[in-house]
């Protein structure tokens, strides 16, 4: 039903503009589509993710539930290179490559990262990809 | 830079899971994936939003920023549609058509949407593609 | 979720394969993919329809519910020359073409044709296209 | 000659629909698109089927022919797929995996479920994926 | 069933490299991929034409069938373009625009050219893209 | 420059539609899109292969060269699936597969098969994709 | 012949980063993929132009010819969009929307833009598409 | 952001089209779109590249920047074919494989060729393809 021209947005606070395009630019390898002096867009894998500057981030970021947002991966190998990529570049890791449902048909990996405003992305990769949504 | 196999995932707070499935299915015209006791995960507009029963969801919406999500359609009928379906089936308006950036390249059509337990939906529609991020 | 690769198939009684092949393939301009003594196998614009000899046809179409199938099309075009080349070349037409569900998300049109076994074929477009399933 | 963003549909009887969203979205992983009083529709891997409420459901499946459903699919991780979830969610299976029409150029792998109303489901993959049709 | 990456090859005889080069690339638009001494290998419309020199070439085109080669475009706008080109680089037009099986299904508009070894193209649009085979 | 939406379409002599269409359907696995008296068209491989009754097919096929049309498969798989085809399905084999241009950047396999017209398909995969025009 | 996953990429000199990327990113809407000492590297409308802090600019523009990039626009509607960011944004305009080769088939309109060290990007739109190379 | 239906365009000098020609068309495999008095038009892997006859050539290459352009190729084997294909047919190689970044995100593969005009050519394969741009 996704239509490949159409975009999801998402919107979530940052305490500081610099520090966010470090960690979603330089590191996650986003790109950066516009700064403006409240916000940056970006270009988030494909999607778009705004990050606004504002008073509201979490000074905690608690638990993984119900908050956060990232990519579903169809191919293990697109995974495996954004926990690389991770590594690499030292971000700052929130829980390490986990396996979830193990034996059951939504069996999946995970990979939680977490921004300088402790917003937490969630990365995944299911082995039945009629798991994905 | 979008994979179309990948899908973005958002998960959310619910204050009750009959009420989101009727905002979202009934209402929205998701489809539902799978509901668990503690949770429904949606295929919305092709990505995944998971809805998590818990106590953290927003008393108050205020305002539209930092927090919300939705997509940004291509093109301009597929706005429309869902601005459509909204009045047609009642949904909670939280704010109608607007205009946002007239007179610049960045100009575009929006409409905020309000879920049950006060998550904020914006559908966004650019006059110039290139802006989409 | 639909895999462009896949397809989808659909096996169905028919009581003479003559005239089963003349009504799909001469009539309705599907594609003969292959002739068996007890069946012939169809490209049904672009899924696989398989009709099989069998005593088990319906005699008696009787109501559209809750047997039929067909095709959803995406633009209103596609649905428009469905139903010219029904006419064109004198199918058997077991509904005109409707609208169902006027005023509502759901509203689509619809046509009904009526193969030689009493199989019915419904053929739709919807105005809003997220309602197709 | 199918057109991706058209989409099959297929209208069978029902004989309850809550043993029906149970076998199709918690068992084989369909998405819910829409429930009514009289019907459900399915996204089934990305086409339509609507199951109605009636009494007209078979008594006795009986026999695979003239009357069954499914998806052939193109690559054989998927079909495998398939048979794990089945197995993985104790699905009612008509026919395990076979393999039929060997050493001939229409070879294929075959694996029937069967739903609560007796509707027959055939999964295939075609080592030849030309005979796909 | 066409593949995406595959190609059609179709190899025509040619009684000049250098006048079958200048019908095809610089009047067709073809693009040159290669020439031997032998023949010339062309991208015609995203297939490939191999034209070889050979004394074997038709003396008279006589007749439109039963050989000749050429493309059936889906768009109407194609075909015209096809049309104008011809006219404003003065290709040798072997019959004009015209108009085959009106009021039937199969209608279509055809135009057919002449190379300078009297191979002979047509190309065609139909009103039904359903007929296009 | 190819349109997936156009075809390429080719018409050849036929001595006899009957067998004809043995050759191309049931051996070949092509899809037979419509017969007419005076000819068949086919869905070749996804493009259009109309034969034509006609006195004017070829008593010898001679050579190779100048005339033959046929398939260049992207993967080599799907050019092993078709020489395994025509092995099991006891086509007439005109040249066995072959090797040409060995440790050229032309290299490619080639295998050419014989209608009932003694018109010649060439079927063959490049080791360098860049080379398939 | 365009892999759709594959990157044209060019490099030219840039004297300045920070102009540059006001140039590109700010004002003709480009995303930032990375930035470093001595070069940016940037997604230019889904190519990569990378920016090379270098002596070896332009210092005179000159001559549209021989050197100049840019994008051919398939769509109409896209030319001009670019044409009304260029106006709405007061990028540099080299030369303003021509029409070159009128009445030809190579046809074709026109527009000129000077970064800030002196690289002209050219932007077309062909009336047929088929002369886009 | 890639538009499949756009075409990067680029120009550069050429002190001779036959030399030009050769090495573009025989030598590294692409295709001719045009030629005229003053400049040959190029297929550059689905992209465009016009050669203008022109004195303004580069006398000596010097370093790989600030100028020069090529592809970077998704999949590791079609830079291999590309490297492969260099050998083969004897092209002027500026720089062999070359391994850039190793241990970082961007770690990619290099290969550098020679236009007979003194422009640098370099193909790249980045190994996480997040990379690319």
């Amino acid at each position: 039903m996704r239509d490949p021209g159409d975009v999801f947005h998402l919107a979530i606070p940052a305490r500081d503009l610099d520090e966010t395009q470090r960690f979603y630019v330089d590191g996650l390898g986003c790109h950066l589509a516009r700064r403006y002096d409240d916000r940056i867009t970006l270009d988030f894998f494909g999607d778009q993710v705004v990050c606004h500057l504002s008073d509201r981030w979490e000074r905690d970021p608690g638990d993984l539930y119900p908050r956060h947002f990232g990519v579903t991966f169809r191919r293990r190998e697109d995974f495996d290179a954004l926990v690389r990529l991770a590594e690499a570049r030292g971000l700052d890791v929130y829980a390490p490559v986990g396996h979830r449902f193990e034996g059951r048909v939504e069996e999946h990996l995970t990979f939680v990262l977490r921004d300088p405003s402790n917003n937490l992305l969630e990365f995944k990769h299911y082995f039945d990809p009629r798991m994905m949504h």
